[in-house]
């Protein structure tokens, strides 16, 4: 057999991560993919005139191939980890590096999945919270945490921002949050917006009788991150969001270690390597990634036409928020984009249990009679799922979810 | 006009970022365009029963819509930049983030360049030696510089990976380097490797008469990057590399403001992102990000058929490495993959000029008579072009070049 081929029964599991790709071919598959075991680990594997062989342990191997289309193929390729460590950008440049992208023969490749061994899993935290976590946070136990996008997304100042974000929980947000554009600006300083959230937060908690969380954007350059969560947490805001892949997941690692809230992730940038069907890497391993870093909840490609994913990349995306995973606690998943009230019913049942999030933003603060009436349609639209009524009967008694479905339900 | 359209007269333009998309739609282009500039800035623009037009100072504008093949366009959208600020993170966030890869009826679009104002790059260190600070630490004003990758790559103990770089320097090789997989591991601790490549440079300086240089792979989570450069830099390295974006852009502009010898970047994971024709961000504009975040050498995808690089791109990104950009320092292009002695006088006729790097692996380190032969066989393949005289003429009076020649010239 070639040396840059095993059968797992022959390797010790425990010093791989088994790579998983799709790739299409011309030639040979199992050529092609003895050329991808050799480019992403060593292609070279002795020193002119000295007997050696560094296959053996260095080596990346081929443990199994399929075809599954014309030219396509999938391959698991066993990765030992002693050639990057358990550090985030020593993998991805391994797994997803120029190895795997520049491979003699292969014209397309997507990197789909990783395995680790759990013994590499318990190098890493992950989740700090997790999903129960958050919900002891916030005392909610039987239903979907309810996020907003506060909007005007940018340009509005600190106080017009905090007032929005307050109604919002007096209507029964759970956590508002900032958009993913909006971080520390010249015309918002996080400092002074979150001084205001801080304090409206607790109001808003006095007044609900609720537990209430605001969610910061504290992405900034690595160096600025970990005071930014310290000026969000000292001002009383209780959860911090990092766009995860502009920033880099290593970033978020890092502030894991020291982060006293719970890390929320954005997806900007992901689709860029990720909704190729054939080329990059898989959305659902990106998310694990994130999950991986430690972040506590997931935003992640939703539902609504404007996001292009389809319910059965949805439902996947949840379970690699969920699925039990060595040590590495489950995350709140928080499929979103352009969500309202009319929206919750089908994703519920769709996702057939109450462990995720959504994120509206305009479904919320573009509501005809403004945040606290759109935040009401949200909870309307969850007591009528409890009650086993249609949000169209439910409506006929509670005007703040007529109005939704009258702006947004067309 | 619409409220997210201008004309540049229009603008102050000292105050935006201008993004060129290249994009697919079905539906009419202006439309979809105008989509695209409220999705990355601020689709919802007022609050509810407020008086007020968040679009004019932080909407982004389309400025200008061509055709350029069927139901395909390239807009030019001012992006204020007060939005994000002088932050990589928070850029990326909006000029390639949720709002561009999820903006309604675009199937497929491409971010292809980033165009700012000079106060803007102001605020960016930017490379510190550039292309002249590398030329004079290494001596040499007159020809490419000749990076290499010592292989193999991976499983070397640091003794036996020194003595390699030792030889190559001694052939004649100016930088060899640690493969971007090669960063600091359990059987080569970047401490031990690079104590003894620090005293074997020196060695080699004072035997070879040259100026030497070793580039040692730092990539690691972000919090310990600047402990490696230092053990690095202490140990009589003279040089740092980063994988610049499995680290994150964000972590190499942190390293600059410190950073006592030059930053290289390696492109791994960046084919991820670009690779795809009309789809994601430009090699170009990675490239040039790359530079911006101050990295003073850039490997990217160079000419072998593995590469699959056109001429014509390879070119423009040596151009995006070296033309002028405000106050923003020339990095060196250093094109790679699959390079030797015979890839040289093509690569330096196609530049036109000799300032690039080339950075082989094998073409050095599998030479049949070892590393210091190999980077004799590039030393002499210069002097030939110098010469004006064929490859294969030069090599019936210089060894190590024919044997180059008939290893790697079929």
């Amino acid at each position: 057999m070639n040396d840059f081929m095993a059968r797992r029964s022959e390797l010790d599991l425990d010093l791989y991560v088994i790579e998983t790709f799709q790739f299409e071919t011309d030639i040979d598959p199992e050529e092609a993919a003895i050329h991808l075991c050799q480019e992403q680990s060593t292609a070279q594997w002795k020193r002119v005139d000295v007997d050696e062989d560094f296959r053996i342990r260095y080596g990346a191997k081929l443990l199994n191939l399929k075809t599954v289309g014309e030219k396509s193929y999938v391959a698991e390729i066993a990765q030992p980890h002693i050639n990057f460590g358990t550090k985030i950008p020593n993998l991805l440049t391994t797994v997803c590096g120029e190895g795997v992208f520049y491979s003699p023969a292969i014209s397309t490749i997507k990197l789909l999945d990783l395995e680790f061994p759990e013994s590499y899993l318990k190098e890493f935290q992950g989740p700090q919270f997790g999903v129960q976590g958050v919900r002891d946070l916030l005392n909610i136990h039987n239903r979907p945490i309810f996020l907003g996008v506060v909007k005007p997304n940018i340009g509005l100042d600190p106080k017009g921002f905090a007032e929005l974000a307050y109604q919002s929980w007096l209507g029964g947000l759970d956590a508002p949050k900032d958009d993913e554009m909006l971080a520390d600006t010249a015309y918002s300083p996080l400092a002074e917006r979150t001084k205001l959230l801080g304090a409206l937060r607790k109001k808003a908690e006095q007044e609900t009788g609720e537990k209430k969380m605001f969610i910061a954007n504290i992405t900034d350059e690595v160096d600025r991150i970990q005071e930014l969560h310290d000026i969000a947490v000292q001002n009383g805001v209780n959860a911090v969001m990092l766009n995860a892949w502009t920033t880099g997941l290593s970033a978020a690692r890092v502030l894991r270690k020291k982060a006293k809230v719970p890390m929320v992730s954005h997806f900007d940038f992901v689709a860029a390597f990720s909704r190729i069907p054939n080329f990059g890497m898989s959305e659902r391993l990106a998310i694990k990634l994130q999950r991986l870093a430690g972040f506590d909840m997931i935003i992640f490609a939703g539902l609504s036409p404007r996001m292009k994913t389809t319910e059965a990349e949805m439902l996947s995306h949840v379970r690699a928020c969920l699925e039990p995973w060595g040590n590495i606690k489950p995350a709140l998943p928080v499929p979103g984009g352009s969500d309202w009230a009319g929206t919750l019913p089908s994703l519920f049942e769709k996702i057939g249990h109450a462990d995720f999030g959504m994120v509206p933003g305009r479904g919320v603060f573009n509501h005809p009679a403004g945040p606290s009436a759109g935040a009401k349609s949200f909870r309307q639209a969850w007591e009528a799922i409890q009650q086993g009524i249609t949000l169209n009967e439910f409506a006929k008694t509670h005007v703040e979810l007529k109005q939704a479905i009258e702006a947004f339900g067309n």
